[in-house]
């Protein structure tokens, strides 16, 4: 008897400074459990963007043919450009059983949600706000009026929380830990009853020369 | 910030034949966040067993009180003896952050889920019914009958499946991983959101002093 195959869609949701992305690159080096989804966006690449890697860079005209044809899980347009989340892509990689990484702000998490009932939903949080504030200012990049802003949105962000499954909190210098974390989270929900609805008759039907 | 410090009420149930004690041994050796919920009962000690450690002992008129008091979390008479789970005991582990692991038959699962709808419900299997047959026969010490027993009984736990929220299977010789599948759901159930209701107000309010 075997487990569930098919991986399973995890939606990041974190607030800007909580080192969301250093957690999410020690999960996607285990390339074989866990992998990114890429959204694709009519933006013109940055210097250094990879096409197929921080994004599909594509026409207007090819983005709105996928929105026609119901490939995009959900979109939204941000200062005259298209961002979205193409559906094909995301069921490709979960059918050959890896666990896709949807990074989302909550507002796209909330259609996820309705679209995608299997999902899990995990925020990432820094241990306190007060924390969040350190690390935004310590980037020293930022200016003043960028840091409010980025702080109203965290709070914005936090008040969705109750839709999120789980929590997870990225400690200074422990996001390896949260990554794992994050893993532990995705293979306690590989034992659930729910998402193993062929369990009792494999039980059943499965001889003991095919177990491993 | 900090998660619910609360154990977590982790029932187990699981056929006769799946292994479960010697995955629950491995489990219990980490004192500091497994503990077993230890049975009240009017049978008398069998030979090696110890008061407290396999079951409390204690007379029926000690039994009905406790019943009286409000202090089992269920009970049953088998064979004229009365078998339960003391609540007092179960509570200090709880709120001491042990992990309680409370070992019952499903229809004792049954009456756990109503009263705590903080529990976490693991049905034990072993890979497959034929070897759940196998390891039955190997034991040797079965008459054909009780094996037929057992097997009966394992079907009807089995048709209870749909009412606990994981699965772990106990493979051959692999009763470690169980175990520490088991652990890994802990740590997830800890990271839930609706385990953690003072998240936020945490969050917001904690200093970064108090950071670790």
């Amino acid at each position: 008897m075997e487990f569930e195959k098919k991986g399973i869609l995890i939606v990041v949701s974190a607030p800007s400074g909580s080192g969301k992305g250093t957690v999410l690159s020690h999960l996607t080096e285990d390339r074989e459990h866990f992998a990114l989804s890429v959204s694709l966006t009519t933006r013109k690449p940055r210097t250094g963007e990879i096409d197929g890697i921080h994004y599909f860079f594509v026409s207007k005209e090819d983005f709105l043919k996928e929105i026609e044809n119901g490939n995009m899980l959900e979109y939204a347009e941000y200062c005259g450009n298209y961002y979205g989340t193409p559906k094909d892509r995301v069921d490709e990689l979960l059918s050959n059983g890896i666990n896709v990484i949807l990074e989302i702000e909550t507002v796209g998490a909330m259609k996820i949600k309705k679209l995608c009932p299997d999902a899990i939903f995990i925020m990432i949080l820094p241990p306190s706000f007060s924390a969040l504030e350190k690390r935004l200012r310590s980037r020293g990049t930022n200016s003043e009026e960028d840091i409010q802003k980025r702080l109203e949105t965290a709070v914005k962000e936090l008040s969705c929380i109750e839709m999120y499954d789980y929590v997870v909190i990225n400690r200074d210098g422990k996001s390896k830990e949260a990554a794992d974390t994050i893993t532990g989270i995705a293979m306690a929900e590989k034992c659930r009853v729910k998402r193993n609805p062929e369990l009792i008759s494999d039980f059943y039907d499965a001889k003991p020369d095919n177990e491993k």
